[in-house]
């Protein structure tokens, strides 16, 4: 095992994927330093440590670069073992959240992300997928949690991460697109389950604020639109 | 562990993806039972068992359905064990894998399958984007192999079934595109690799016929033209 203190996350403020290595470290009380990117470069290091997606974040294990958010989160709970393990020891329960994360990446975060800069009936095709994306994990929630307070049971595991890591951007999505997303009509037990996760001591210092994230995304828009942002 | 003869793969024959399953369980000695979906139309079981996707391959090992062809394969690797391993026993080495397999799937066959379908500009640019990837792809192959046969060492591993599965439908694509995409100058390796992936007694009896691929893509697009396939 690398000392402590050869830990570097590579990675960005508001970005989810790099949320979800930090946290996976927090589990397993792994201190690392943060090498934070400026938004809208790239660093020489990133360039050389992620050459094929030149993405953050980036693990860096002593001399060893690891890509890609959920490969660092597994990466991360084979290396350090004497923490509780991050995914479910048993092989259906682990297939079960490996496939719900890989549907959170794939179709909601992909629906979601779309919501705050549509409008009209596009906009509302658009809430309607997230909210049935919600609703399917709410009922994902209810047989993996076996009435525990979260996906992995009685603490943060694999499929918490790579849901919750999305929340700062729901939360932003749901502000900006002035719509609701996590209800407490259709999905009340995922709102109970995000307010747990967002205060556990391995999330709250790394989840962005609401208004941070929604100021970046008018900033990012309007640059789109090769316009000042709006006040 | 369940009996064998629990065990059930939905597929279909053309699918690199279901191909993935049936290699993982010929590696490990597993019976299965092959249920064949009607192309073009979905089975109960499937809609039942995969209701998310709607997709194959989903295999069904007792009455618990598990699907998504990755997930699927790690599932065989962890499920049973006292066959030789699928993937690397290291942390990192595991972490490579995954990171190429996942490449192989959302940038090389996301490439790969446009090109039949272009012409011009539009398909010598993604002949280039998919012979990248190769190449990339080779010197991987070099690291992982660390001198032996396989990305996974002397046995086909991880790797090997992702990548593999698609070589089918590229040399589909290669023949009916008039293009090289493996190449004896380019990518020296993998040419030797995908001899010998192909000619493994757990992947010779699922690797479907290029000339079958060619029909069948040939009615495919006919039938998306709205016209009859051509002779």
């Amino acid at each position: 095992m690398a000392k402590n203190d050869d830990v570097k996350v590579l990675g960005a403020w508001p970005s989810p994927f790099v949320m979800r290595a930090r946290i996976a470290l927090n589990l397993k009380s792994i201190d690392y330093e943060f090498l934070e990117e400026t938004i809208g470069s790239k660093s020489q290091l990133l360039l050389q440590s992620n050459p094929v997606h030149k993405k953050v974040p980036v693990l860096i294990h002593g001399d060893k670069p690891i890509c890609e958010s959920l490969i660092i989160v597994q990466y991360i709970d084979e290396v350090w073992t004497s923490a509780p393990s991050i995914l479910p020891s048993d092989p259906y329960d682990r297939a079960i959240q490996r496939f719900w994360a890989a549907y959170v990446d794939d179709k909601l975060f992909a629906s979601m992300r779309q919501i705050k800069s549509l409008e009209g009936e596009e906009k509302k095709a658009m809430v309607e997928q997230a909210t049935e994306g919600i609703v399917l994990l709410e009922e994902a929630f209810e047989k993996c949690s076996k009435g525990k307070p979260f996906f992995g049971g009685d603490r943060i595991g694999y499929l918490d991460i790579a849901f919750g890591s999305i929340l700062g951007w729901l939360r932003a999505t749901e502000k900006m697109g002035e719509v609701k997303l996590l209800d407490e009509a259709k999905t009340p037990r995922l709102v109970k389950w995000a307010g747990r996760f967002c205060a556990d001591g391995a999330v709250k210092d790394c989840m962005p604020e609401t208004d941070k994230l929604i100021e970046l995304a008018k900033v990012l828009m309007a640059k789109m639109k090769g316009a000042p942002p709006k006040q």
